[in-house]
Order: structure tokens, then sequence, then C-alpha cells
């Protein structure tokens, strides 16, 4: 479950435009048209790349009358970051180890 | 720049394959078919998803004879770790001073 969500998570970050999208959206919620407004395209082509990134679980929006307003969902982003952080940190200490073991004196290695 | 390798860094990680072979790789160095063995694929199918990670930056291989070895380059791992892990902290930034305005006593909000 977690291995498809973040299948779903990085591709919906692999595009400049959602990238876009979730750099406005951390500052705080939007509705649609203002997450479109400075993109350059269509609406129709925005609500496409909108689409994605709801379908991947980092944003959620919630239509009130015509307006429909987007937010972040912390849960994902941190799903993301801890498991490219985590890999980052086991290859840190990976490094640290072999370090280690080229410090050692010729007769213990 | 930045932007068309972050978008093949998150596209590169958008696939369990792939995640499962630099899990692999942040232990350390290891030759193709290592990486190949434990995978439920053929061998060119797994060279597939290498090809995908060079090309992300995330892996370099070296050829020495008939053996080549992968390794992580870890600069675009770390690319990828701040975009997620900035884009995290803004979110926060953004809720805490929404907490902050909320906590206003109401003649000054």
């Amino acid at each position: 479950m977690l291995n498809y969500q973040l299948d779903k998570t990085f591709a919906a970050l692999a595009d400049p435009t959602r990238r876009a999208m979730v750099e406005r959206l951390v500052q705080g919620p939007a509705t649609v048209s203002e997450l479109a407004r400075p993109l350059p395209m269509s609406l129709p082509a925005a609500m496409l790349h909108l689409k994605v990134l709801e379908e991947s679980g980092l944003v959620t929006s919630q239509k009130v009358g015509r307006v429909r307003t987007c937010r972040i969902d912390p849960k994902m982003l941190s799903q993301a970051e801890s498991w490219v952080s985590e890999r980052r940190q086991m290859w840190a200490r990976s490094l640290d180890r072999l370090g280690a073991f080229l410090d050692q004196p010729e007769d213990e290695a």
C-alpha cells in the first residue's frame, strides 16, 4: 500500500507544473483558479495536473458552492521526505563504515 | 536545469523496482547481476530500470573488464530530499502562522 502510494507521490512530483502547484499550496490553501492563473496553460490542462496531485494524496480539495479550494495533505509529503531522507542517511552510514574499515591498521583489516 | 533534473529524479523514484535498487545501493556498491538477482524479472528488464536510474543521476556505474559496478551518486538524492523537506517545512510554517493569527484576541485580528 505504502509502495503504491509512494509510486503515485513521486510520479506526481516528477513534473514542474505540479511542483509549482505544491509550492503555492504549502503557503496556504488556494482555489483552482488561483492555482491555474500563474501557469502558462489552459484551466482544463491545469485541472488535469491537479487531478494527478489529488490522486497521489498530496493535495485535497473541497467544493463549496462554485468554488473548489485546494490544500496540501501533509501525510504523503512527509512519507516521501522520510523515504528519501532515510536512504540518504543509510548511504552516509555505509560510507562511514567504509571509512572506518579503511582506517584500520593493516593487520586488523 | 535543476527543474529538469528533479523531474528525472522523482520519475526514477516512482517505481518500486527502482526504489529497491536504490535501497540496495545505499548499503554499498553492487554489480548489475547482484542488483538484478533478487528482482522478479529478467536481466534485460532490470537493466532498463538501471538505465532510468543512471539517466536521473541517482546512480553511476563503471565497467571494469566484464563487470559493471553501480553506486549511488548522493547529489540527486540530496536535492530530492531538500526539495521535499523544504516544502514540508514551508507548509508547517504556514500552519503556524494561521495558528498565531487565530490565537490573536478578536480586536487585533
